[in-house]
């Protein structure tokens, strides 16, 4: 395991500054305390080029009407399957019990880790997570602007404090943390942070069109990487990232692993649902309505790279992939892969191009029916998630997860409002640990996210023309 | 208003035996006290062939997840704008104040009118209505078999005491109503009651194959119709019907009339809801679901021509006109008409031929962008229609109208649960009254319905073809 021992710092990091971040050094521009990321307040108004991630209020969409409360303890038998992950138990009425993922590989020296990007969903997300995750040690903030990377790191002791608390230690254990960016002195570039031996790990939160090629760069330099969905723009320069990626294991005897981050997946609420349609055997009918209005003061929309997108969908490719990967998670396997789709697709809202609006009828392989409607131009508010099986039915709309079987008592269990970013970059550092990727954020899951969406999009550039799924898994 | 007269007893009705219909002499086959038909509980477990209606069932979809309760009084804008009906007031809070709409014409001598079939549907729904409306006097019963005509007939006295009981009268005025039907003496047939001068108008509601025949019958005859929905089976032959009912106007100078029932155009959650889309300009984004299990329980299940049906659709045309109109309630007028369609059709239940469930992405002539999902062959319950509008967002999702303006408060009515079936009668007699038939009664709009429908069937069997619809309003 030698990925896991903490590297002496190599000569081009060493003649870097090495910023100890303290709080009282390094306050908020506010004055405030840093808020929880986790309760996903604004931590910061930064609108940095390479924020992430739209698709992060998964459950915003349904304003006041949402019921709020917590679930029940669950253990998904969906994870545990593949005895990848163990989830974080949900503690019932208020009795917080923490069994964190990565548990096992604590004992290990932690993993080094470097966060590239600093923009609204690093912030909010990636970071809490990153000093969350006992097994992972974070060493490095890159991001284009050193203001960025500044105004990042400066959450850093908030944060800690917080974990701190909420574990119940007295003790803070501040990480050193340097920092990078293309205006920082020589020696400090992107370059210089995956030439670092003591970091064997990046995640990768960059601007849909910018994230493959730094991707190629951290798996030529041998680290172990966790990219932001997409995985890219379009299905040809997905699966040339993934070519090039199984080429570099090959070339590196297997050194550098690629993941992407599709937290849905790690959303306790779906993965409940998931497993109990999946108890229930074949898809007969499926409904996914996901409906919403990105305003203009929205503070995702203020991103330049999202007004003005270089790629297919715009805000239904960036949100859209999660719904697609939530959507997925109920459509699996060799009788439940979507098969065929037709859609219209639509520009609403002038101010969100090229598209804001996807309506879609899909056939899985085994015949079953499903609609699809997702638009980010909608005053409609949904976010609805409807599946019928030979045995039953399961409905997952805002955090409550309704779950009838054919002949059995409905029940309804509401979920804590969470990301799922906390689980998804645990396990992601336990696959590290285990020498095995997690199967949930294969490239190839991403893939088949990009592609259940991008077909929808060309169906709808050609008026409704039949499309074939091919990478359905 | 000659038509309003009572007219005497024609020769061959006053051959016929005239039954003076007393609870005591007619009592219900199992002694039991017929229960009030508008609270929908089952009346009877007759079978006849010609009950109607399978789509009656429009909040029974949603088992114990519905909440129920009273709405507050509210008038609809949607139904005065043509002046021709006005609702019943709801009243709040227990008040019951009722406001007859065919009340206009309760001064004039009542229509005479017949029912024509003794199935289910008018077991529950019509012959209750008639009897509630002032405006109306019962004067024949016709079904295919005496045992059927009889055991309608049957609950007129439980229904006329508890008529007056709810309008707090101590006097009951039980009608004379005569029995008609194919294997009763000569002169007690179909023809004989359409042969009557004092019976001006007829409610129809036979299996829809064995319909049309009917219609043209009793027009041909001078009748004013009301007549179960389809208007067919089909375009062609609801065209015909059509083409027919305008030669027979004409050459009769006007004197005939004919109506279809759509009892959903009269449910007031619905006109509700649309009145409040119509308030919010063009429509952008619609999303109707209605997925529920026919089973083989269901007493509509149980019905010989449900069971194999003739006609297009099945179950997906017998229920799912009912949807079409609701849908269309919103899709109205020259931006928001339905335009285009792509459809799946499926048979997911063996028992519900041909087809159960449709799946389709519908366009309007404005551009907006929907879908609509039935199916009477699913375990998934639902019961909604969503639309947005460019000045805000209408939800109906069982009894529960949710509406929220662009910049304005989310407001939810919770409506009694209703047939309709009482209002679209009144609604019938008060336009027989002024010498002019409701709009929202018209076969053109029953024509549109089962276009709406007939457009995604004929798309899910070309494989998702291209259709363009011609007939919406």
């Amino acid at each position: 395991m030698s990925l896991l021992r903490a590297a002496p710092v190599s000569p081009s990091a060493a003649a870097m500054t090495r910023l100890r971040v303290r709080r009282d050094t390094l306050p908020r521009a506010d004055g405030a305390a840093p808020a929880a990321a986790d309760k996903r307040e604004p931590v910061d108004t930064d609108t940095e080029d390479d924020d992430h991630d739209v698709g992060l209020d998964e459950g915003g969409l349904e304003g006041g009407a949402r019921r709020r409360g917590r679930t029940g303890g669950f253990e998904s038998i969906f994870w545990k399957s593949s005895d990848y992950i163990s989830p974080e138990r949900k503690a019932v009425s208020g009795e917080r019990k923490r069994v964190t993922m990565a548990s096992s590989s604590s004992s290990s020296s932690p993993i080094g880790v470097a966060i590239i990007g600093g923009g609204l969903f690093v912030k909010e997300q990636h970071l809490p997570a990153v000093l969350a995750c006992r097994s992972l040690a974070l060493r490095a903030i890159y991001s284009r602007s050193l203001k960025s990377a500044e105004s990042t790191a400066a959450l850093i002791p908030g944060l800690v404090a917080a974990a701190a608390a909420e574990a119940g230690q007295t003790q803070q254990q501040q990480p050193h943390v340097d920092l990078y960016s293309e205006d920082s002195d020589p020696g400090r570039a992107l370059v210089d942070v995956l030439s670092r031996d003591d970091i064997s790990a990046v995640i990768i939160a960059l601007p849909i069109l910018a994230q493959p090629a730094v991707v190629e760069a951290a798996l030529a330099a041998g680290k172990h990487v966790l990219a932001e969905k997409p995985i890219a723009k379009d299905v040809p320069a997905a699966k040339a990232l993934i070519a090039s990626y199984h080429a570099q294991r090959a070339a590196t005897s297997g050194r550098c692993t690629l993941s992407i981050a599709e937290n849905f997946r790690f959303i306790p609420r779906f993965a409940y649902a998931a497993e109990a349609a999946a108890r229930m055997g074949r898809v007969t009918h499926f409904s996914v309505k996901v409906m919403s209005h990105m305003r203009p003061d929205n503070k995702y929309y203020q991103t330049a790279w999202r007004q003005e997108p270089g790629y297919q969908g715009g805000f239904l490719l960036d949100g859209g992939v999660h719904h697609a990967a939530a959507a997925r998670l109920f459509l699996r396997g060799e009788a439940n892969r979507a098969a065929t789709v037709r859609a219209a697709t639509d520009l609403v809202q002038p101010g969100l191009p090229p598209i804001d609006t996807v309506a879609a009828v899909v056939r899985t392989a085994g015949g079953a029916t499903g609609t699809f409607l997702h638009s980010a131009g909608t005053l409609m508010e949904a976010f609805e998630w409807d599946v019928a099986c030979e045995g039953g039915w399961v409905r997952s709309a805002g955090e409550t997860v309704t779950v009838k079987p054919k002949d059995g008592e409905k029940t309804e269990r509401v979920f804590e409002r969470t990301s799922g970013v906390k689980d998804e970059v645990a396990a992601w550092a336990n696959g590290i640990a285990r020498g095995e990727p997690n199967p949930l954020q294969s490239p190839e899951e991403a893939l088949a996210d990009l592609e259940f969406l991008e077909k929808m999009f060309v169906s709808g550039e050609r008026d409704g023309e039949l499309g074939r799924y091919e990478l359905q898994l």
